[in-house]
Parts: C-alpha cells; sequence; structure tokens
C-alpha cells in the first residue's frame, strides 16, 4: 500500500480539469456507483464520507474530509481531507493520499468544466465572492478555461483578498464592493454563508455563477429569487437538494426540485444545453466524489509514495 | 499521522471485548453517532464504508471494509479493512491502521459479549457452523467469557474444520454433522449462505444463538421460523434490517420488524432483558461502526506505528 503525503504537487492544473471532466462525463452517462455523501456532527465541525467506483478509472475508493470553520485560529485548515483508494476486483486497499490539496483542486476545476460547458462568453471579467483556499482554485482552474480580461473581489476580509492580488501579478485584480464584483461575465462563491450575499439586481442577464460555498444543510450565497430567475444547474441532485446552493429554498418551498434544469454531467454529454445566451446560469456545486476519485487516480500515477506494510495474513 | 500496519498484536482479546462492550453500552444509551453502512457494488464482490463518533472515546473515524468471496483464489482474505482516525475537536486524521486482523477481532468480540448478556448457562457446548476467519476469532473471545466443556464443528470444508482441531488442542473440539453442532448450549454461525444452513427442529429451548454469517442483503443461515421461535436481539436495527440476519425473513413478510426485542445496547444498559431460561434467544450481528472505532481507539494506544507526513499549507 503507497501513501501519497504531498499528491497534489504532482499533477497539473489541465489535467486536474481533463480529471473532473471525465468524472462529470460518467456522471452524465450512469456510469459510476456513488451512494449520498454521510454526515457525522462533530464538535466544532463535521466530518463527510464519500465512497464511490468509477468503471472507467477500473478504481474505487473513499474520501473522509471535516469542515471546521474555526480551525485557522490554531493554524489549521477549516478542510482536511484524506482519500483511500481501493483495487475493484480485490477490494485490497492499494493507496491512501493525503486529499488536503487535492480537494481544492478538483473543487476549482468543477467550476471551470462548468464554466467552459455554460458561460455564454469565451472571454470577459471574473467576479469573486470570497477570497479563501476554494477561491484561489477556482481562479487557478477558471484561468485555464475563460480569458480572464480582469477580476473583481470582495471578501468579508479585506486581507484575504488582498493577498490574490500579490499572489496572481500578471491578473488585474481589483478588491471591490460585493456588488460590483457580482456584476461580470462569470462569478465564482465560495463563501461558507448561512445566508444570502449575492442579490437578484446585481446580476446582469448572461452571467454565469459557480456556486462553490455552500456544501451542507442551511448555507445559502445566492438570493432565492435569482435562484428562480436562473437555470440551476447541479453536480449531483440528490446531493444539491441536501446541501448545495438549492437547500434552503427547497426546504422552505420557494423552489421547486422540478424546476432544476438537470445536471453539469448531462450537459456534457448533450443531454440538455442551457435555453439562451441571455439567460444566468448557475452552477450548484457541492462536490462529488467521483471528482476526488477521478483525480486521485491521475496523481498517483506521477506522485512520490511511501511504501507501507499492510500485512493479510 | 501515524499508521498502524499490525495493530492487532498490540490488544489482547480481553481488552477488545472490554472496548467492544463499552461501545455497545454507548449504543444502548444513544451516546454515539453512526450513519448506515453504506455498500457500493465492485466487480467480485462489493466495499462497505462505516464512519462513526464516539464521544465517550473522543474519537471520530470511517472504516472502509471490502467481501470480495473469491479472493482465496489469488491468496488475498475475503475481508480487508483500513481504518481512518480523527481528532473530533479539530477533524484532523490522526491514524490510518491496517483493519484486517481488527475486524476479526471485534466481529468475534460482539459474539462474546452477547453470549455473556443472554446466554442462560455460564458454561456447555459451543457449536460452530463455518469454521473460517470470523469462526476462529469468535471461538478466541466465547472462550474468553463462556466455559467451554466441548466444540461441535461442522463447516462446508472439511479441511477448515480440521484446522481449528489442530489449532485448538487444548479444546475438545469435534467434526461433524451441522445438526449435531446445531444442538448446543451457545452456537456461532459465520457462513455466507444465502439459504438457511441451521434447521429449527436442531435448536433446543435454552440455546443462545450468535447469527454472526449475513451482514448483506439476501444473506441468511437461519430456518425463518426459527426467528420466529426466537427472542431475536440486534446489533443496530437500521442495519438489521437492511442487511442482518432477519433482513430477508423481513423483506419477504415472514417476520414482523416489530418482533425485534431489541438491541445488545438495551441488553446492556438493562432496559431489556431475555423474557426466560427456556427461549432460543439470536443474536443478530452486521457489525457496527462504533466497535470498530472503540477497538482502534484501543489498539493504538500500545501499538507500533510509522509516523507518516501530512502537510496542509
Amino acid at each position: 500500500m503507497r501513501y501519497y503525503p504531498v499528491p497534489e504537487s504532482s499533477i497539473q492544473m489541465p489535467d486536474v480539469i481533463k480529471a473532473v471532466r471525465m468524472a462529470f462525463w460518467d456522471h452524465g452517462n450512469g456510469n459510476f456507483k456513488m451512494p449520498p455523501k454521510s454526515y457525522v456532527p462533530l464538535p466544532g465541525g463535521d466530518f463527510r464520507t464519500m465512497p464511490s467506483y468509477l468503471p472507467s478509472l477500473k478504481t474505487a475508493g473513499v474520501k473522509v474530509v471535516n469542515v471546521h470553520p474555526d480551525n485557522r485560529v490554531q493554524g489549521l485548515p477549516t478542510v482536511m481531507g484524506t482519500i483511500i483508494l481501493l483495487d475493484p476486483p480485490t477490494g485490497r486497499p492499494v493507496a491512501i493520499l493525503n486529499a488536503t490539496g487535492l480537494t481544492d483542486l478538483r473543487t476549482g476545476a468543477a467550476a471551470a468544466v462548468a464554466t467552459s460547458a455554460l458561460a455564454p462568453v469565451k472571454q470577459g471579467t471574473l467576479g469573486m465572492i470570497g477570497a479563501g483556499r476554494q477561491a484561489r482554485s477556482g481562479l487557478l482552474a477558471i484561468k485555464e478555461v475563460f480569458g480572464i480580461e480582469s477580476v473583481r473581489v470582495w471578501s468579508r476580509s479585506l486581507k484575504t483578498s488582498e493577498h490574490l492580488v500579490v499572489e496572481f501579478p500578471a491578473l488585474d485584480i481589483t478588491v471591490t464592493s460585493p456588488g460590483h464584483a457580482a456584476d461580470s461575465d462569470v462569478l465564482l462563491t465560495t463563501t461558507p454563508s448561512i445566508k444570502p450575499v449575492v442579490m437578484n439586481d446585481w446580476i446582469s442577464d448572461g452571467t454565469h455563477i459557480n456556486a462553490i460555498g455552500a456544501d451542507a444543510p442551511g448555507k445559502q450565497e445566492l438570493e432565492s429569487i435569482l435562484l428562480k430567475r436562473a437555470e440551476v444547474f447541479v453536480d449531483d441532485l440528490e446531493q444539491a437538494i441536501h446541501s448545495g446552493e438549492i437547500n434552503v429554498p427547497i426546504s422552505s418551498g420557494l423552489l421547486c426540485p422540478d424546476t432544476i434544469r438537470g445536471t453539469l454531467g448531462e450537459v456534457l454529454v448533450g443531454k440538455i444545453q442551457r435555453r439562451s445566451r441571455e439567460t444566468v446560469t448557475i452552477f450548484d456545486s457541492t462536490g462529488i466524489a467521483i471528482t476526488d476519485l477521478a483525480v486521485a487516480s491521475e496523481a498517483v500515477k506521477q506522485g512520490s509514495f511511501i511504501e507501507l506494510p499492510f500485512p493479510t495474513g
């Protein structure tokens, strides 16, 4: 059994995006096994367990990942992940990966795949609501598929926004108000908010929004009326209804599940497409296990590992 | 993060039994978090994901375990497991354990805990239907809590039964017919059968049966009429109805879930008890995540480990 301490260092963003796109393609074709993500509450946070199997990659496995919002106080990330990969025909564990960095990568890549599939333009302004780890990886991924002319960023913490400006000197990044950031061709929202931070009035027709932040019951970043106005695509319908951007308006009856257009995978395989260039599109991303599996499967091809004994006698 | 390649070598059976008993005690008091075990089908088998949290032990984690019945052909165990332990207040992964041996230990220990709680006698004959790894660990565990005067063993494979005779020279073990094995004070069934191998007529009043083998939908070791006759106790009601000894008769309408007496945990904390010395009692064991967690938590106290880097920058 192999252990990969920093698998994210062995995989480039274009390959992450390719792996994530293929996982969504399999999702669109129903060629996967993925029970619902399960949540266990802990003091100060929770942890999620995400098992799945991708026949096309001949790989199966589980990601275990926590969310503890106050971890930064003690110098730890909010989110830390571990992935176990299994050999499908025998069930033997073959690899364990530190999935903390990989989780950022695959989350960003999902936004890039959705942007290239749903945004009506191929270049323009990128707005960012939130400027943490998920925002950073989303920016890194989206710039691979979208011609970023300028970036408008707002975050509760001015310092975090300014970090982005310093980290990406080649990009034209402005720290601005949420309303100005939201008025962009492509918008990336990555806050852990439990009440809307993006108002319907701020959003122009034709905007594509990647709503990444909501990943647990009770979280919501976009005003409910914006979800009613837009064409909403999800990564996985069951997960999105339970814990995605749509979970609050659906559970309060403001949004009917029937109005959800479908999944990103269905868009990729050509089963559905956006209705017009003028509609607002929203990709409701909860994070699905098969994208972790696909990225892990790619990362172990080149990554440095420690060989571990796994006696079974 | 620490990796424990052979954690079972650092823990003695009496301590395993103690840890498993405490986990059932917490279960009986509702002092645990444990979403349903989830199953992912694979070619030639499946894998199960078992997350849980035990506040009393200040530990949380996930066991990932496969079941591939034909693995022996290629020299691998049918069942191989891995456990990830997390630090509850931060969600940080603190240990990974090879849980292949631990799974055997905790499965045997659950049968011992049930035997000491439910069998009306403290010594007598032990019958065994099945003679594989689970049978061996069940025997090792039961002899810690029950005065074994003689053992009657039957298995489809004569060779496996004879292995037990050789391995335990201090015990009076007879290889016999299933009917003779079943006519014992305590019976341990550990086959992967999908049709009953133990008939109602073979079982005397006052017998306590540990039904271990059925752990997936469609599996059944005991004749349905025996389940109707007996007082049935389960490890976890939801899991047992889904995949335990009672799953087939319940799904076919032969057994009503209301007739299940309750859980082993409820027996331990004194909420329920067997009705009389003359009834047949059955412990329907599916294997619950909190027992894995409790045993892993005990094993890491003394076990040898490899320190692994887990960078989160």
